[in-house]
């Protein structure tokens, strides 16, 4: 193979890892027209996946060593590198450095803590190379047919790429979902966001199977179909979508529904729990992510449960609302109500990040490309979008005009239902943390003086006056500290 | 001054940095029958420290360098360290080290991040001096008269320190309020959790005013005679006492009540943030430890919620439950409940340090320190203390034969108040994570299953059976990932 080099046109962009994400992310850069040149640090590997490729091998070229690898693509060379997060990003990279020359690009499209490549990219900055951090959000699926990919490196960089991942990206009305978002961290760090938003998602979306399961004694057959439905109206969203679906499916062991044979205990990667972090980092309230982190933290604890459950009983009183079409209803609008929620957390959170990092985080251009491709695409994304073009300085997303209104609309039935909820003892954390989020994000005159008093009294912090005033202490009496 | 080394008996500890909380600290010292060798980077503050020490002056010995003030201190040498937490701790060890000799012992007693303090005991690890962090609670009159102190490091170097600081520590039934945790960090990440609680304590009685505010139309006066009353019961607490204080005090300037008069805008600096992050790097749910950091941070962007008020108007409804004593009782019995999840959390989060960083941190000794000289001092902590004492292996608070009982009478009461609460439209946030912690750990099955299936479906990440038996993939048909 060794005389290729010089007889084939070179590669528009290189690969590095050949397991599922990476097989599939390269063999969507050939089938869209594009030559790749693709490596594995077992040569196996690399003809497995070449052999296997069919009509797309004619885009593909399989390299066995690095010096080959580098040599097949077209400079300045951008490299993307999709291998287990960590540790082995900065091995493969130094292994990969000697070889690069000038302008050359490192790409990291794994899900990377956005802080590990804010320093990947400072450890480039005074060299001839650069780093580029990109968020691939979509699974497998979407590796293979259409991510939606979040990029964050320099603007040259960008540039040098966004043809491919243009082409390879996830389309909503055509549009392609990807960005260039930033500088350095700016791609995986809205990733980061982007996967903390799945976490409420998701557990706002099992808070509701749960009411229907545990509070109204619905099957796995009837909820599928209650999802279905919602799947066609607000709720609209590939996650609704996949709940009907494996809410349908039948064990093949028990003949039963397969989801009444699962486990409840949830498992989780890191990055629901980088994303509440981060918020707590910058004091940016994301409380229904928090408690979307909590609760596959309380579903691992199963023994826990179990023998907490013998103690106190599994329920308070049955659900005090009958089902049926008004209760249905109040459902899908408590659960549309709470997703505004998560949401506007999320991207108050990034909003926050945008000015700490100095990235200019683009908010419509966010949930434009999360329309398509990655696993919270839905209709509410799009009119994410659009409230964000039309108010790109709006500093919530639930004051916005569109979403004020939809608001208004649907936090009664939230209100209700959490209600119901709490009194016959279902657990609705994500659902409750985003009502009260709202109930205290409105409230003009919040509590916080009484707290301010105490820190006064206690700690001498001081406080500021309603009235502007300048009296700084407040006169408490004995046992106060003084200053 | 310079023969005085010649001449005095040397000091027990030396202690540099003399603030309001170094001053208080080294007051209490010699107070309490210990020399102290005091210094200050501004001779001048030192002079005025020993100038108004009064009867006091014959334990201290002022020093005006570092040289005096080492040679001072009976060696091995314990000095505390009193100055602004962070970087400038470290310049002040840089500065004293060339100064030490063996077995010396540099104590931080400032609000450290107990990473910052395993960075700096690690880093004393080989050479002959060694560090301990000590967390100090109790803000100004606490180190006056009596803080609880929480101390990590080597048990050699507690040996070296613990007749001072047992003299010093606040006393419970006559028991010290200090004892030794652990190695290295032990003491400050104690003293982390300690001000999480209390940022979570602070937030639900926050919360209960809220409800006796804008629910039930009480005055400031009426709700510090409430409060009072509660003094008297089971939540007897230093935190309810400077409640039924605050509220009670009259604005100078206005003559109405003070509290109303004060900016509802909370100021936070750190340690409750630092609580949440932590158990949310272990995975350990605290969930009203972030309801109540997130209060404190929204309560930051006045401007914004006063915006949502005009948009949203501020209640849902008024208040469902009428004012009596019945409801007095109920909102007494919800506060507690909820303190007993806030405070259950906290120590589920301790617990799993211990595990993670090897401290072996012994529950029973930290809720006895902890009962006197901190800010959420209470007789409650003397509950914990016996509670865990009898059950040392209890897997949480909530399961302890003591506290199961109290939860089991008390729960019902914060569902009701909380329920009301929610349909009022009043924000709860800390009351009702407290609530959904507990309806989510005591339910045996919960709801991860469907979480496990979405997952399963688009990230192949499989799952466990109910039944143990070995399929792992579901059977979802078009669109899920293969695998």
């Amino acid at each position: 193979m060794t005389h290729r080099r010089f007889v084939v046109e070179k590669a528009e962009i290189g690969l590095i890892g050949l397991a599922v994400m990476g097989s599939n992310l390269a063999l969507n850069i050939a089938e869209k027209g594009n030559k790749i040149a693709v490596f594995n640090r077992t040569p196996e590997k690399t003809d497995e996946f070449y052999e296997s490729a069919g009509d797309l091998k004619k885009q593909i070229i399989p390299c066995k060593t690095i010096e080959e690898f580098v040599d097949a693509i077209r400079p300045p060379r951008p490299i993307v590198i999709m291998i287990k997060a960590g540790e082995p990003v900065d091995q493969q990279m130094e292994l990969l450095r000697p070889h690069l020359s000038k302008g050359d690009i490192m790409i990291d499209a794994g899900n990377a803590n956005f802080r590990d490549t804010v320093a990947r990219f400072d450890r480039l900055k005074n060299t001839d190379l650069t780093f580029i951090g990109m968020g691939v959000s979509g699974g497998e699926e979407g590796a293979r047919h259409g991510p939606s990919i979040m990029v964050g490196g320099t603007e040259e960089s960008w540039k040098r790429v966004e043809k491919v991942l243009t082409s390879i990206a996830a389309r909503y009305n055509d549009e392609p979902c990807v960005a260039w978002l930033g500088n350095d961290g700016a791609g995986h760090f809205v990733k980061t966001i982007h996967n903390g938003i799945e976490y409420a998602d998701m557990q706002m979306i099992a808070e509701i199977y749960g009411i229907l399961r545990d509070g109204l004694g619905k099957s796995a057959s009837e909820i599928s179909g209650i999802f279905g439905e919602w799947n066609k109206g607000r709720l609209n969203s590939y996650l609704i979508e996949i709940s009907e679906k494996v809410l349908a499916a039948t064990d093949p062991v028990s003949g039963g529904p397969m989801v009444d044979m699962i486990l409840d205990k949830a498992g989780q990667k890191g990055t629901g729990k980088w994303s509440a972090i981060e918020a707590q980092n910058m004091g940016i309230p994301a409380t229904a992510i928090e408690a979307a982190v909590a609760a596959r933290s309380l579903s691992s604890m199963k023994s826990q449960r179990e023998a907490a459950e013998k103690i106190f009983g599994t329920q308070a009183v049955s659900f005090p609302i009958a089902y049926g079409p008004e209760l249905n209803k109040d459902l899908e609008l408590a659960l549309f109500a709470a997703k505004i929620g998560a949401y506007a957390q999320g991207f108050a959170v990034m909003a926050e990040a945008s000015r700490e990092f100095n990235w200019s985080l683009p908010m419509p251009t966010i949930a434009r490309i999360w329309r398509a491709g990655c696993i919270i695409r839905s209709q509410f994304l799009d009119e994410i979008t659009s409230a964000f073009t039309k108010a790109p300085d709006a500093a919530n997303l639930i004051v916005t005009p569109a979403f004020s209104d939809m608001v208004k609309e649907s936090i009664p039935a939230l209100r209700r239902v959490v209600g119901a909820a709490i009194a016959a003892g279902l657990p609705v954390p994500a659902l409750t943390s985003a009502l009260t989020y709202f109930d205290a994000y409105r409230q003009g005159r919040g509590t916080a003086n009484l707290i301010q008093a105490q820190r006064d009294f206690f700690g001498a912090h001081g406080f500021d006056r309603l009235d502007g005033k300048d009296f700084h202490h407040g006169p408490w009496g004995s046992g106060a500290s003084t200053f």
